[in-house]
């Protein structure tokens, strides 16, 4: 498989943007039955997650904690952007993440989501993904 | 490979499950003498991560301070099940993991174990398992 | 591939050693143009993340956070060795790490290092590194 890139736009600073149906795409266009999807953030303040997509009140819950326990400013930082929260914030989510492929299509529990993670938007975004196969 | 569904049923709240045994036993199975194994939760309140198995304290310390950090109840949690917590402490320690497969084991360190994190049990849960070689 | 283990040496209790090019140096030799490249901590107090390479506040900052939030000491810790604020800020940033490499080249975006995170230094460190292609 080459790589692909997903192209996204964020519209807020902190936003979780489904990704699963690009994804997904993505795999129906390999036409790899069993293998793995990784996709990876190109950018070190927006990262990858997942978690539940039916209730959207999980993901404001999810920023709303983030944002206490890590907010924007602190006496102490010393990076001149001004977002080294955002930084934080991509690290402990992570920045790629690993997805089983099987019978040709993403493993995902019931309520689960991929999610694109930016924590200092609006911006534009990549997300490189890779397809391997399972002999 | 084909995918494989580990059948877990925790006890409690919040639960590290060490499962290291259990993906010992689809590696060897599986033959494979050089790749990796993708374990990925199909839960949205449970995770996976790779921590000390030789002292319990440690997993009592993990757990002790994520509930001082990221208590049940927040008044701005929106989210109506009440388990907004157990949602960001699973993207927080990942939904997945990649482990190294070398001569037919799993790479781990001496005081390595893998765990399934049940954040918000008692339930049963279930793990996927994919197997990839390294040609 | 075979397995790779690189050998690490850090010189501070918490600190984050890029290690970019000693793995862009093991895809190199491996010769591998597509596939993924998976790193992993080999100790239970000290992971892997990206993140910024450019500005050494961005690591600083990184780290002051995430002291003031998981300090070194709890009156309810119970693990003797007093080193559950580096077991948890593993497991937070994660154990392990799978890049995509493409065109021969591990694919990063303009500001993205891979960094092993110790935390609980000064030590001498292994990271084990497997390598798989993408057909």
């Amino acid at each position: 498989m080459t790589l692909r890139l997903l192209h996204l736009r964020t519209s807020q600073r902190a936003q979780l943007l489904e990704i699963t149906s690009e994804l997904e795409g993505l795999v129906r266009e390999s036409g790899v039955v069993e293998g793995i999807l990784v996709a990876q953030s190109l950018h070190t303040t927006a990262g990858l997650t997942i978690n539940e997509n039916a209730d959207p009140d999980v993901v404001h819950d999810l920023r709303a904690k983030l944002e206490r326990l890590i907010p924007k400013d602190e006496t102490f930082y010393r990076h001149a952007e001004g977002n080294s929260d955002s930084h934080l914030k991509t690290s402990l989510f992570g920045p790629s993440l690993t997805v089983i492929i099987s019978d040709g299509k993403l493993v995902l529990g019931r309520w689960q989501g991929i999610y694109f993670c930016d924590w200092d938007g609006p911006r534009e975004r990549q997300v490189a993904v890779q397809i391997l196969v399972s002999d």
